[in-house]
């Protein structure tokens, strides 16, 4: 039921897109609520009351909050369809290990690529290719990183493919010229409307990245 | 068996006291090796080849790496003995939300309180004690953070009372004096044998420091 659920999210947040991916997987009905992180609303302050940060899923009126975290929850309460973790522990382990990679590497990584210059650029740069690089490795020949069908570490990582647009510009590179294998995993996420759906576009990301450079003061 | 359990840790590490905790609560033998952090045994870049960090679980031959993933996976495996996590998806979010807290903060801030001065280090004092009354109040009216027992957040947060000294030393302040609530939570948790026999004696971890403040070249 839509009153239900209800998210608090902020629309270029990678960390609000997994659980929209989850959800739209499970086919579950809920309210969305974009938030203005600059003048957070008080339904976001109660109910995150620690980190005061998107995304929130509400249930039943409690909040479930850090991303990991509710996509564990929205896992576990609706396994009935889409399974994101696998029903063995030793699996499950490498899942959680591998979306624990992504959330300690790529948002700070890939920040860094579009705030700063010269030197720190630069090691940016060859620090994100080599995170894809390993993430390649690790996927291998498998469809996606959950098998044959979307799991725990392809929803948390594909968000970050509404930025890839910002980290190539400003970092002058393509992933797809040097990892092509991640590209065409890309693809094969982008082809689910759970996905597609639930990405927006990357020129609007770009626009939105300009403007918080200029807020930031950089040139 | 004791062949089955293998832990590659480092003594001083909270980390690694995790997982010894959590495995005397289940009481699975293990074979405990101590590594050489400034000289990594070939088995721990085997074992761990994306972060070459202890604790590393070895069961049946295969690593589970990163404390809190392992803590899981031991939880799930033997489920049977001292869960850990409840059996709720709600209170099991709870727990990991808590646990999360414990992880992005303790660490960082409480390595700060001894290899900083000056206003870093008063900073990094009130963050600190801040962080405990976030936990204090949290914790509440119950005797530990599982609820009657000792759960996910106790095993995950009590190592850290093995730092205390060095924090309280350096710092130049008394967590007992500002959170008694939160000192007789650690004396529960001490009065259990998985804990206290887990746990190295403080003046050891405080000589451990004195030698790593010398590495760094901090008087």
């Amino acid at each position: 039921m839509a009153d239900e659920v209800v998210v608090l999210d902020f629309w270029p947040s990678p960390f609000g897109m997994r659980l929209r991916i989850a959800l739209a997987e499970k086919g579950i009905e809920y309210e969305y609520k974009d938030e203005d992180l600059w003048n957070k609303s008080p339904l976001l302050l109660q109910m995150n009351p620690v980190h005061k940060k998107i995304p929130v899923l509400i249930h039943k009126g409690k909040p479930v909050c850090e991303s990991l975290i509710a996509l564990q929850y929205i896992d576990e309460v609706w396994n009935e369809k889409a399974p994101l973790l696998p029903s063995d522990s030793y699996l499950t382990a490498q899942a959680r290990f591998w979306a624990d990679f992504v959330d300690k590497k790529i948002y700070e990584i890939g920040r860094k690529l579009w705030t700063t210059k010269g030197e720190e650029q630069d090691a940016a740069k060859k620090e994100f290719l080599d995170c894809i690089g390993v993430l390649e490795r690790e996927l291998g020949d498998k469809p996606f990183f959950g098998g044959d069908d979307l799991g725990f570490v392809d929803v948390t990582l594909i968000p970050y493919y509404s930025w890839f647009l910002v980290y190539e510009k400003f970092g002058n590179f393509s992933v797809g010229a040097e990892h092509p294998e991640f590209i065409a995993w890309v693809k094969r996420c982008m082809e689910k409307e759970s996905v597609s759906k639930s990405l927006p576009e990357q020129e609007k990301v770009y626009d939105f990245a300009m403007l918080i450079r200029k807020k930031l003061g950089i040139e």
